[in-house]
Protein backbone atom coordinates (compact mmCIF):
# COMPACT_ATOMS: atom_id res chain seq x y z
CA UNK A 1 0.00 0.00 0.00
CA UNK A 2 2.59 2.48 1.12
CA UNK A 3 4.84 1.44 -2.17
CA UNK A 4 1.30 2.55 -4.30
CA UNK A 5 0.75 5.06 -2.57
CA UNK A 6 3.19 7.42 -1.71
CA UNK A 7 4.10 8.56 -5.11
CA UNK A 8 0.38 9.85 -5.54
CA UNK A 9 -0.01 12.01 -2.66
CA UNK A 10 0.18 15.43 -3.34
CA UNK A 11 2.55 18.10 -1.34
CA UNK A 12 1.34 19.39 1.94
CA UNK A 13 -1.05 16.13 2.17
CA UNK A 14 0.09 13.26 4.69
CA UNK A 15 -0.57 9.81 4.46
CA UNK A 16 -0.53 7.66 7.80
CA UNK A 17 -1.15 4.04 7.07
CA UNK A 18 -2.94 2.41 10.01
CA UNK A 19 -5.13 -0.56 10.64
CA UNK A 20 -6.95 -2.31 14.15
CA UNK A 21 -6.26 -5.63 14.80
CA UNK A 22 -10.04 -6.14 16.10
CA UNK A 23 -12.51 -7.86 14.43
CA UNK A 24 -14.53 -11.08 13.97
CA UNK A 25 -15.16 -14.00 11.62
CA UNK A 26 -17.79 -11.41 9.79
CA UNK A 27 -17.17 -8.85 7.53
CA UNK A 28 -18.82 -5.69 6.05
CA UNK A 29 -20.95 -2.45 8.09
CA UNK A 30 -23.06 -5.22 9.93
CA UNK A 31 -20.68 -6.82 11.59
CA UNK A 32 -19.70 -3.97 13.77
CA UNK A 33 -20.59 -3.16 17.09
CA UNK A 34 -19.56 -0.29 19.74
CA UNK A 35 -17.36 -1.66 21.31
CA UNK A 36 -15.25 -3.50 18.72
CA UNK A 37 -11.91 -1.30 18.97
CA UNK A 38 -12.48 -1.01 23.36
CA UNK A 39 -8.98 -1.94 24.58
CA UNK A 40 -7.89 -3.64 21.30
CA UNK A 41 -4.83 -2.39 19.04
CA UNK A 42 -4.40 -0.34 16.47
CA UNK A 43 -0.94 -0.43 14.68
CA UNK A 44 0.00 2.84 12.35
CA UNK A 45 3.05 2.19 9.76
CA UNK A 46 3.97 5.94 8.76
CA UNK A 47 6.82 5.69 6.34
CA UNK A 48 9.84 7.51 7.19
CA UNK A 49 9.82 11.53 7.03
CA UNK A 50 5.98 11.79 7.75
CA UNK A 51 4.69 15.16 9.38
CA UNK A 52 4.66 13.92 13.41
CA UNK A 53 1.65 16.11 13.76
CA UNK A 54 -0.42 13.87 11.31
CA UNK A 55 0.48 10.93 12.79
CA UNK A 56 -0.40 12.07 16.23
CA UNK A 57 -3.82 13.00 14.94
CA UNK A 58 -4.55 9.66 13.46
CA UNK A 59 -3.29 8.39 16.78
CA UNK A 60 -5.64 10.14 18.63
CA UNK A 61 -8.39 8.99 16.02
CA UNK A 62 -7.90 5.65 16.99
CA UNK A 63 -7.77 6.85 20.82
CA UNK A 64 -11.19 7.83 20.50
CA UNK A 65 -12.59 4.33 19.37
CA UNK A 66 -10.78 2.80 22.41
CA UNK A 67 -7.59 1.61 20.87
CA UNK A 68 -4.40 1.31 21.89
CA UNK A 69 -1.98 2.50 19.91
CA UNK A 70 1.79 1.30 18.57
CA UNK A 71 3.83 2.56 16.09
CA UNK A 72 6.07 0.14 13.69
CA UNK A 73 8.28 0.71 11.17
CA UNK A 74 6.21 -0.75 7.93
CA UNK A 75 8.35 -3.79 7.08
CA UNK A 76 8.94 -4.38 10.55
CA UNK A 77 5.13 -4.62 10.77
CA UNK A 78 4.55 -6.98 7.82
CA UNK A 79 6.87 -9.79 9.76
CA UNK A 80 4.64 -9.18 12.73
CA UNK A 81 1.76 -9.61 11.70
CA UNK A 82 2.64 -12.51 9.45
CA UNK A 83 3.60 -14.61 12.35
CA UNK A 84 1.20 -13.48 14.77
CA UNK A 85 -2.56 -13.59 12.59
CA UNK A 86 -1.52 -14.55 8.48
CA UNK A 87 0.09 -17.89 9.07
CA UNK A 88 -2.11 -19.10 11.65
CA UNK A 89 -5.15 -18.12 9.79
CA UNK A 90 -3.38 -20.13 6.49
CA UNK A 91 -2.57 -22.95 8.53
CA UNK A 92 -5.96 -22.98 9.98
CA UNK A 93 -7.67 -22.83 6.30
CA UNK A 94 -5.17 -25.61 5.67
CA UNK A 95 -5.86 -28.11 7.99
CA UNK A 96 -9.44 -27.56 6.99
CA UNK A 97 -8.76 -28.45 3.27
CA UNK A 98 -6.72 -31.80 5.13
CA UNK A 99 -9.87 -32.84 6.68
CA UNK A 100 -12.12 -31.90 3.74
CA UNK A 101 -10.16 -34.04 1.15
CA UNK A 102 -10.31 -37.39 3.43
CA UNK A 103 -12.66 -40.03 2.45
CA UNK A 104 -16.20 -39.80 3.48
CA UNK A 105 -16.46 -41.79 6.92
CA UNK A 106 -13.57 -39.78 8.18
CA UNK A 107 -14.35 -36.46 7.24
CA UNK A 108 -17.58 -37.34 9.27
CA UNK A 109 -15.77 -38.47 12.12
CA UNK A 110 -13.54 -35.21 12.24
CA UNK A 111 -17.13 -33.21 12.53
CA UNK A 112 -18.08 -35.75 15.50
CA UNK A 113 -14.92 -35.86 17.34
CA UNK A 114 -13.86 -31.81 16.65
CA UNK A 115 -14.18 -31.66 20.68
CA UNK A 116 -10.65 -32.64 20.97
CA UNK A 117 -8.14 -30.34 18.91
CA UNK A 118 -9.63 -29.59 15.79
CA UNK A 119 -11.69 -27.20 16.79
CA UNK A 120 -9.68 -24.79 18.65
CA UNK A 121 -7.31 -24.88 15.73
CA UNK A 122 -9.73 -24.46 13.13
CA UNK A 123 -11.49 -21.16 15.15
CA UNK A 124 -10.54 -18.92 12.59
CA UNK A 125 -10.74 -20.39 9.43
CA UNK A 126 -14.27 -18.91 9.10
CA UNK A 127 -12.90 -15.90 8.41
CA UNK A 128 -14.01 -14.00 4.54
CA UNK A 129 -12.27 -15.82 1.74
CA UNK A 130 -11.27 -12.39 -0.56
CA UNK A 131 -10.17 -10.69 2.30
CA UNK A 132 -7.42 -13.13 3.47
CA UNK A 133 -6.95 -13.99 -0.54
CA UNK A 134 -5.90 -10.42 -0.40
CA UNK A 135 -3.70 -10.22 2.37
CA UNK A 136 -1.47 -13.36 1.72
CA UNK A 137 -1.28 -11.96 -1.62
CA UNK A 138 0.15 -8.38 -0.44
CA UNK A 139 2.46 -9.67 2.50
CA UNK A 140 3.87 -12.54 0.33
CA UNK A 141 7.24 -12.42 0.65
CA UNK A 142 7.20 -12.29 4.75
CA UNK A 143 3.77 -14.38 4.70
CA UNK A 144 6.63 -17.38 2.75
CA UNK A 145 9.16 -16.78 5.54
CA UNK A 146 6.97 -17.84 8.09
CA UNK A 147 5.23 -20.42 6.52
CA UNK A 148 9.06 -21.60 5.60
CA UNK A 149 9.91 -21.35 9.05
CA UNK A 150 7.05 -23.35 10.01
CA UNK A 151 7.55 -26.23 7.54
CA UNK A 152 11.16 -26.52 8.96
CA UNK A 153 9.99 -27.13 12.28
CA UNK A 154 6.86 -29.37 11.16
CA UNK A 155 9.72 -31.54 9.08
CA UNK A 156 11.81 -31.54 11.94
CA UNK A 157 8.60 -33.07 14.54
CA UNK A 158 7.85 -35.34 11.93
CA UNK A 159 11.54 -36.90 11.52
CA UNK A 160 11.27 -37.16 15.44
CA UNK A 161 8.41 -38.92 15.08
CA UNK A 162 9.65 -41.37 12.21
CA UNK A 163 12.79 -42.06 13.99
CA UNK A 164 11.42 -42.30 17.51
CA UNK A 165 13.23 -39.52 19.06
CA UNK A 166 11.21 -38.40 22.57
CA UNK A 167 13.94 -35.92 23.88
CA UNK A 168 13.60 -33.67 20.38
CA UNK A 169 9.71 -34.44 20.66
CA UNK A 170 9.72 -33.29 24.54
CA UNK A 171 11.64 -30.38 24.32
CA UNK A 172 10.16 -28.82 21.27
CA UNK A 173 6.67 -29.39 23.05
CA UNK A 174 7.92 -27.76 25.89
CA UNK A 175 9.37 -24.92 24.49
CA UNK A 176 5.59 -24.17 22.75
CA UNK A 177 4.24 -24.24 26.06
CA UNK A 178 6.30 -21.33 27.31
CA UNK A 179 4.87 -19.21 24.55
CA UNK A 180 1.62 -20.66 25.36
CA UNK A 181 2.35 -19.95 28.63
CA UNK A 182 3.60 -16.33 28.84
CA UNK A 183 0.40 -15.74 26.74
CA UNK A 184 -1.49 -16.41 30.17
CA UNK A 185 0.54 -14.47 32.36
CA UNK A 186 0.44 -11.60 30.05
CA UNK A 187 -3.53 -11.90 30.07
CA UNK A 188 -3.39 -12.40 25.78
CA UNK A 189 -5.09 -15.91 26.42
CA UNK B 1 -1.40 -50.98 23.21
CA UNK B 2 -3.55 -53.61 22.03
CA UNK B 3 -0.80 -55.19 20.14
CA UNK B 4 1.53 -55.85 23.15
CA UNK B 5 -1.41 -56.20 25.65
CA UNK B 6 -3.40 -58.64 23.97
CA UNK B 7 -0.96 -61.78 23.92
CA UNK B 8 -0.62 -61.64 27.46
CA UNK B 9 -4.47 -62.11 28.24
CA UNK B 10 -5.28 -64.97 29.80
CA UNK B 11 -8.35 -66.80 28.29
CA UNK B 12 -11.96 -65.93 30.21
CA UNK B 13 -10.38 -62.68 30.46
CA UNK B 14 -11.26 -59.47 28.07
CA UNK B 15 -9.62 -56.65 26.92
CA UNK B 16 -11.73 -53.90 26.26
CA UNK B 17 -9.83 -50.40 25.50
CA UNK B 18 -11.04 -47.29 25.50
CA UNK B 19 -10.69 -43.56 26.35
CA UNK B 20 -12.81 -40.27 27.20
CA UNK B 21 -12.64 -37.73 24.55
CA UNK B 22 -12.42 -34.81 27.41
CA UNK B 23 -9.87 -33.16 29.54
CA UNK B 24 -8.27 -30.00 29.67
CA UNK B 25 -4.60 -28.82 29.21
CA UNK B 26 -3.77 -30.33 33.07
CA UNK B 27 -2.92 -33.55 33.71
CA UNK B 28 -3.17 -35.77 37.24
CA UNK B 29 -6.23 -36.41 39.14
CA UNK B 30 -6.44 -32.75 40.57
CA UNK B 31 -6.81 -31.60 36.96
CA UNK B 32 -10.41 -33.91 37.05
CA UNK B 33 -13.80 -32.24 38.28
CA UNK B 34 -17.31 -34.47 38.73
CA UNK B 35 -18.52 -32.92 35.18
CA UNK B 36 -15.16 -33.99 33.15
CA UNK B 37 -16.75 -36.72 31.18
CA UNK B 38 -20.45 -35.29 30.41
CA UNK B 39 -21.86 -35.04 27.39
CA UNK B 40 -18.32 -36.18 25.97
CA UNK B 41 -17.56 -38.70 23.90
CA UNK B 42 -16.16 -42.35 24.84
CA UNK B 43 -14.50 -44.36 22.44
CA UNK B 44 -14.32 -47.95 22.33
CA UNK B 45 -12.25 -49.60 20.50
CA UNK B 46 -12.56 -53.91 20.84
CA UNK B 47 -10.12 -56.10 18.76
CA UNK B 48 -12.35 -58.53 16.88
CA UNK B 49 -13.62 -61.75 18.38
CA UNK B 50 -13.86 -59.67 21.60
CA UNK B 51 -16.74 -60.89 23.76
CA UNK B 52 -19.98 -58.84 23.61
CA UNK B 53 -20.94 -58.76 26.82
CA UNK B 54 -17.90 -57.37 28.08
CA UNK B 55 -17.81 -54.73 25.42
CA UNK B 56 -21.21 -53.42 26.60
CA UNK B 57 -19.87 -53.66 30.53
CA UNK B 58 -17.55 -51.08 29.53
CA UNK B 59 -19.83 -49.04 27.32
CA UNK B 60 -21.85 -48.65 30.69
CA UNK B 61 -19.60 -47.70 32.58
CA UNK B 62 -18.68 -44.89 30.55
CA UNK B 63 -22.10 -43.63 30.30
CA UNK B 64 -22.62 -43.81 34.29
CA UNK B 65 -19.76 -41.34 34.05
CA UNK B 66 -22.40 -39.11 31.63
CA UNK B 67 -20.43 -40.22 28.50
CA UNK B 68 -21.32 -40.93 24.71
CA UNK B 69 -19.94 -44.16 23.20
CA UNK B 70 -18.83 -44.97 20.29
CA UNK B 71 -17.00 -48.17 19.36
CA UNK B 72 -14.56 -48.10 15.90
CA UNK B 73 -11.97 -50.44 14.75
CA UNK B 74 -8.70 -49.92 16.30
CA UNK B 75 -6.77 -48.95 12.88
CA UNK B 76 -9.55 -46.43 11.81
CA UNK B 77 -9.65 -45.50 15.45
CA UNK B 78 -5.96 -44.53 14.92
CA UNK B 79 -6.55 -42.16 11.79
CA UNK B 80 -9.79 -40.43 13.10
CA UNK B 81 -7.48 -39.19 16.19
CA UNK B 82 -4.23 -38.59 13.95
CA UNK B 83 -6.57 -35.97 12.42
CA UNK B 84 -9.02 -34.94 15.02
CA UNK B 85 -6.43 -34.39 17.76
CA UNK B 86 -2.77 -35.26 16.91
CA UNK B 87 -1.99 -33.15 14.07
CA UNK B 88 -3.66 -30.23 15.45
CA UNK B 89 -1.54 -30.64 18.65
CA UNK B 90 1.62 -31.07 16.57
CA UNK B 91 0.50 -28.32 14.78
CA UNK B 92 0.09 -25.84 17.67
CA UNK B 93 3.43 -26.74 19.12
CA UNK B 94 5.13 -25.66 15.97
CA UNK B 95 3.50 -22.33 15.50
CA UNK B 96 4.66 -21.83 19.16
CA UNK B 97 8.52 -23.02 18.49
CA UNK B 98 8.33 -21.02 15.23
CA UNK B 99 7.63 -18.11 17.52
CA UNK B 100 9.97 -18.78 19.87
CA UNK B 101 12.49 -18.68 17.52
CA UNK B 102 12.20 -15.64 16.38
CA UNK B 103 14.55 -12.84 17.49
CA UNK B 104 13.91 -10.57 20.48
CA UNK B 105 11.88 -7.78 19.55
CA UNK B 106 9.73 -9.59 17.14
CA UNK B 107 9.33 -12.47 19.89
CA UNK B 108 7.97 -9.78 22.37
CA UNK B 109 5.80 -8.57 19.32
CA UNK B 110 3.48 -12.49 19.16
CA UNK B 111 2.86 -11.65 23.18
CA UNK B 112 1.72 -8.76 22.38
CA UNK B 113 -0.69 -8.98 19.56
CA UNK B 114 -1.30 -12.36 19.98
CA UNK B 115 -5.46 -11.62 20.18
CA UNK B 116 -5.23 -11.89 15.51
CA UNK B 117 -4.96 -15.43 15.54
CA UNK B 118 -2.16 -16.62 17.22
CA UNK B 119 -3.53 -17.16 20.37
CA UNK B 120 -6.35 -18.97 19.07
CA UNK B 121 -4.30 -21.29 17.18
CA UNK B 122 -2.07 -21.96 20.26
CA UNK B 123 -4.82 -22.62 22.45
CA UNK B 124 -4.17 -26.35 23.08
CA UNK B 125 -0.39 -26.30 23.02
CA UNK B 126 -0.44 -25.58 27.03
CA UNK B 127 -0.72 -29.41 27.10
CA UNK B 128 1.53 -32.29 29.00
CA UNK B 129 4.61 -32.82 26.96
CA UNK B 130 5.39 -36.55 28.55
CA UNK B 131 1.55 -37.69 27.54
CA UNK B 132 1.94 -36.01 24.08
CA UNK B 133 5.36 -36.98 23.25
CA UNK B 134 3.88 -41.02 23.94
CA UNK B 135 1.00 -40.05 22.20
CA UNK B 136 2.59 -38.98 18.66
CA UNK B 137 5.39 -42.01 19.06
CA UNK B 138 2.60 -44.59 20.09
CA UNK B 139 0.61 -43.93 16.82
CA UNK B 140 3.52 -42.38 14.44
CA UNK B 141 2.32 -43.93 11.51
CA UNK B 142 -1.22 -42.47 11.20
CA UNK B 143 -0.13 -38.96 12.54
CA UNK B 144 2.88 -38.92 9.75
CA UNK B 145 0.32 -39.57 7.13
CA UNK B 146 -2.16 -37.03 8.33
CA UNK B 147 0.84 -34.46 9.12
CA UNK B 148 2.49 -35.66 5.22
CA UNK B 149 -1.17 -34.49 3.68
CA UNK B 150 -1.13 -31.44 5.96
CA UNK B 151 2.36 -30.27 4.32
CA UNK B 152 1.34 -31.27 0.41
CA UNK B 153 -1.77 -28.44 1.34
CA UNK B 154 0.61 -25.97 2.77
CA UNK B 155 2.70 -25.92 0.71
CA UNK B 156 0.19 -25.79 -2.69
CA UNK B 157 -0.87 -23.00 -0.68
CA UNK B 158 2.67 -21.65 -0.54
CA UNK B 159 3.02 -21.84 -4.34
CA UNK B 160 0.09 -19.88 -5.17
CA UNK B 161 0.86 -17.32 -2.98
CA UNK B 162 4.56 -17.39 -4.08
CA UNK B 163 3.16 -16.92 -8.31
CA UNK B 164 0.35 -15.37 -7.60
CA UNK B 165 -2.76 -17.32 -8.00
CA UNK B 166 -5.83 -15.43 -6.49
CA UNK B 167 -8.18 -18.63 -7.88
CA UNK B 168 -6.73 -21.42 -6.00
CA UNK B 169 -6.02 -19.09 -2.73
CA UNK B 170 -9.96 -18.06 -2.95
CA UNK B 171 -11.00 -21.98 -3.37
CA UNK B 172 -8.86 -23.48 -0.73
CA UNK B 173 -9.78 -20.43 2.42
CA UNK B 174 -13.39 -21.08 0.86
CA UNK B 175 -13.24 -24.74 1.20
CA UNK B 176 -11.61 -24.55 5.11
CA UNK B 177 -14.37 -22.25 5.73
CA UNK B 178 -17.26 -24.93 4.62
CA UNK B 179 -15.73 -27.66 7.02
CA UNK B 180 -15.65 -24.82 9.95
CA UNK B 181 -19.65 -23.50 9.08
CA UNK B 182 -20.04 -27.59 9.51
CA UNK B 183 -18.76 -27.83 12.90
CA UNK B 184 -20.67 -24.32 14.15
CA UNK B 185 -24.20 -26.24 12.61
CA UNK B 186 -23.32 -29.39 14.21
CA UNK B 187 -23.32 -27.15 17.43
CA UNK B 188 -19.39 -28.33 17.93
CA UNK B 189 -18.07 -25.05 17.75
Amino acid sequence: VIRDVCPLVPEGVHFVPAHPLAGTEFSGPDAGFAALFQGRWALLTPPAGTDPDSIEKIAELWRHCGSMVSTMEPAHHDRVLAIVSHLPHLIAFTICGTADDLEGESRQEVLQFAATGFRDITRIAASDPVMWRGIFLNNREALLEMLARFMEHAQAMARAVRWGDPEYIEDKIHRGRVIRRSLIELKQA
